[in-house]
């Protein structure tokens, strides 16, 4: 169980979570797991005495968590953040009970990749927003008519989980390419929003639900970060205009007299 | 993962808890996972506002609980009692670890016997004398370096592995959506090839590995008819003049004078 450094690369990030006492629990849960990167998004109190209380002996963890004030802020470099929801939503996309879940955080993990868990507040669970940029629902399989884990019990199962699939490491998919993190998929998203809006296929006034099926639709798989700079590429081209077309023959002019 | 009678079987036995607040979350871990029998032996302060507070939807669970002053009372009538323990006994039992000894438990109480969680004081754990008349030593796989799980998280662990073992994997739910068919998705790449050969990102007569690419992207995917329709509809705005271009200004009083 020692010396096992995919550990190392899997972070626990809590957003908003609203009970310092969790906070400590969570530190504490992943301690037991031998895991140690905590993010938290816009916690209500931290630091906090509760906290290190409810940690005990893991305030080492706590110590060194990292606060942020957006979710895409704790995910940087990271290509496979996995969102704790205890419902089915509409146009997400598929998940995976915990223990399957694990087990593909752990050999990504292994893979030498960054990962996440990413728990949502103790009340509101995740917003629509912040599972957005998650690539993987997970549920804890739990009783249909209590299924309302404690977050520090939620953190601990998850971190159990990872640790028991890195203990008895499952067959090692290969990916040939190196993928895209969660950041560079948002700038992508971000570049589609700006170019269809452009065109007029998009209109931000009334987006219906253009940009959560294009997330769902990507986010089934994990983007390499080739394609990512293949679609941006192709962006960048559509939002020039048309060679040939009369505002390009107009154009033109107008950097030759740069140029002179 | 209702109706699992064998869940009403598996007891947890908590032996002289210092803490209220653990036995309430021990009380809602269990509920979380469809356990429902918690036994308190010599409890330090029960009931307690704080067991409440942190049982949370699960305090019909503290107000079923049977308070003895033995663990040999909390064990009448069971078969298998598992110890849980953090480390290794000098002349104890063979030890399972937390999801072989869940295993072994699930399967007893489907067989219809009575069988027990039995869990120690946060600090000390259970006495020898307690181990003595458990059958069955158990430990949760933990980090050497720091091995202390929180007794609600212990009990948390404990149940989820009990009801993971009796599970019948339910189905995750399905995703209706009708796929795309093999022509629709060549006509996808078809429209792909023509629109960025107009805007001149693509060039057939230098294709290098661009559609090879895409179509090994899409293939990940799986398509959704929806999502074909979403993309060509998309490529059909990118080909038109961007609004507002000199091209588009050029063409509209064209398309004023088709109507005129």
């Amino acid at each position: 169980m020692t010396d096992r450094p995919a550990l190392s690369r899997v972070r626990v990030v809590l957003v908003q979570a609203s009970h310092p006492g969790n906070i400590g629990a969570a530190a504490r849960a992943m301690k037991t797991m031998g895991l140690s990167s905590l993010w938290l998004v816009q916690p209500k109190s931290f630091p906090d005495a509760e906290a290190s209380a409810r940690a005990s002996g893991a305030t080492d963890v706590l110590e060194a968590a990292q606060v942020v004030s957006t979710l895409t802020e704790a995910l940087q470099g990271v290509t496979l953040a996995a969102a704790l929801t205890s419902r089915r939503r509409e146009l997400s996309l598929p998940a995976q009970w915990s223990r399957e879940a694990a087990q593909t955080l752990a050999s990504r993990a292994e893979h030498g990749e960054e990962v996440a868990l990413v728990f949502g507040n103790e009340t509101y669970g995740l917003s629509n927003e912040d599972l957005r940029v998650c690539q993987l629902p997970v549920m804890i399989p739990a009783n249909p008519a209590y299924s309302s884990l404690n977050l520090g019990a939620a953190v601990q199962v998850m971190s159990y989980e990872i640790s028991m699939a890195l203990a008895t490491p499952a067959a090692l998919p290969v990916y040939g390419e190196p993928l895209a993190t969660v950041d560079e998929v948002e700038a992508l998203m971000a570049h589609i929003e700006r170019a269809t809006t452009a065109t007029g296929f998009f209109n931000p006034a009334n987006p219906k639900r253009l940009m959560p099926r294009l997330r769902r639709m990507f986010g089934r798989i994990a983007l390499e970060r080739d394609e990512v700079n293949i679609l941006r590429g192709m962006l960048n081209f559509f939002e020039r205009p048309l060679p040939g077309s009369a505002a390009s023959t107009i154009a033109a002019p107008t950097r030759d007299d740069g140029k002179a």
